[in-house]
């Protein structure tokens, strides 16, 4: 029998089975549910074992980490008849590591704190790319004793690994994380469509701007995907439009206003209306690309 | 007598003052004028002549370079009774590096081709920073040839020397630059706003997500200087709003909406309300905080 603890996995989306797999190849014995079973079925074939419900998998776990779809999911699998609290033992800990509600962490907190057990909300940044090659930034909201055990499980994950404080402090600091991107998309796209329109030739624009002062991750990483025509996830688009909705919920709550990200939720909001909500990030280009009556008129290179 | 070009320059503020300095050290013989002579004392006692108008300038040189402050400076400079094309000869060259219209190095083009003297749009983007470290990108338009004999120059003053095309391409390129930095400032601004507002260390929070998806030059340079309270420039809140007005008047006239980086003019038209004209580009933090009626904490570290 292993020494390690034993780790549950709720949710095997795309990040979800990257990040579980880079659990189980650090050598932990992993118990995993997910809402398809066959989406969990690369996962089993390398050793990890099947639950039915999140309870089942609390029960088979000494740390749970879910990361699922939508604030409901999560209040679902962790608050849920068939939940992780009703699973899980005094000593447990349970991680939920997709972007919800900073008020809905410091629920499942309070609740999890009855049952002696730790939570922690734990979003993380990097997208698929940081999923497969475990670089992700781990966004950290929990009691420091509880964070510190979850450790090494964050570490065969993530490269970024940071505390912000209490619980719903991880939530928080993804709201911050996706309030700078969402208003960054907005520029990206305006500007690339604006070299399009003056007539010209925008990988050379791209040398000119990409790595000065306004630079940043998404110009290198999306910018050459736009230009090629790839609106591929990525991203999902109705994921950030969740993300936004949560981060403009919170705002709101506290009286500040933010326009900027209104403007770009609403702007992904006009790609839901479509049908490009399965499309990434990188689609609001065509969005204000609708907006000016214009062809986004990069394709993709010929086969 | 040296076998390099002789070196004409107008406008020794913060940015040409620096740039200048850069190609006095790479042992050209350089004349300057500038409006406050006392501005040019320190090139001046470094081996620059010095003329009175910009016509002296070019009479005496064979490039002329200028970075200047408005486009009505820019005619003048270039185009009026006593500017650089009433003082050039035939073959000369004559370089704007102020962030103009393209329109007008359009025109200014047009006018020196007719007698004789090629003109290059080459302004540059990476702040005083920049152009103090001789790491600016600059933003070239103008016929290839002359840009190739200039370019000796250009690598004198910059890191990052891409033509982007003919005449205005270079200006077109650089509303591009703009078009990125206005709208990431709104989201930064409101990022950290939100941060602070959330309770969370904000520190801390820069730990997690300036490396990540979420990070950007901006970020990185002006993030740090926020969260201790330095709102000095850098780049001057009154220059960016006319830079910003020029991509709006250009983006309006292909009838391209941008409507991030409408948002991002008026509000840093509402810094200069406010009076922080000749504050840095970071100081938008001050217009959210204002608009959402909170004060932005962070001070300067005690002396």
């Amino acid at each position: 029998m292993s020494d390690k603890p034993r780790i549950g996995w709720v949710g095997t989306g795309v990040m979800g089975a990257a990040m579980c797999g880079h659990v189980l190849d650090a050598g932990y014995p992993v118990t995993v549910t997910t809402r398809t079973r066959s989406k969990a079925r690369d996962l089993l074939g390398r050793g990890a074992s099947w639950a039915g419900t999140p309870a089942e998998v609390a029960a088979a776990s000494d740390i749970t980490c879910a990361i699922v779809g939508f604030p409901a999911d999560v209040r679902e699998v962790f608050l849920g008849p068939s939940g992780l609290l009703a699973g899980a033992s005094p000593g447990d800990a349970v991680v939920d590591m997709t972007t919800s509600e900073p008020a809905l962490a410091i629920e499942i907190a309070e609740r999890a704190d009855e049952a002696g057990v730790s939570a922690i909300d734990a979003p993380v940044s990097g997208g698929d790319i940081g999923a497969r090659n475990g670089t992700l930034s781990i966004m950290i909201g929990g009691e420091e004793a509880a964070v510190e055990r979850v450790r090494p499980i964050f570490e065969a994950m993530g490269k970024t690994i940071v505390r912000q404080g209490g619980p719903g402090a991880g939530q928080h600091t993804k709201a911050v994380n996706q309030i700078l991107i969402a208003t960054l998309m907005i520029g990206l796209s305006e500007a690339l469509l604006y070299g399009q329109e003056a007539g010209l030739d925008l990988e050379t624009v791209m040398e000119s701007v990409s790595g000065g002062a306004a630079g940043s991750w998404s110009l290198s990483n999306y910018g050459p995907r736009i230009l090629r025509g790839d609106f591929e996830p990525g991203f999902f688009v109705d994921h950030f439009v969740k993300d936004m909705g949560i981060a403009l919920q919170e705002a709101a709550a506290m009286r500040l206003p933010v326009p900027g990200l209104a403007m770009a939720h609403e702007l992904y909001v006009s790609l839901q209306a479509q049908g490009l909500g399965r499309k990434g990030t990188q689609s609001l280009i065509l969005a204000l690309a609708r907006l000016a009556g214009v062809e986004w008129r990069e394709s993709p290179a010929p086969g």
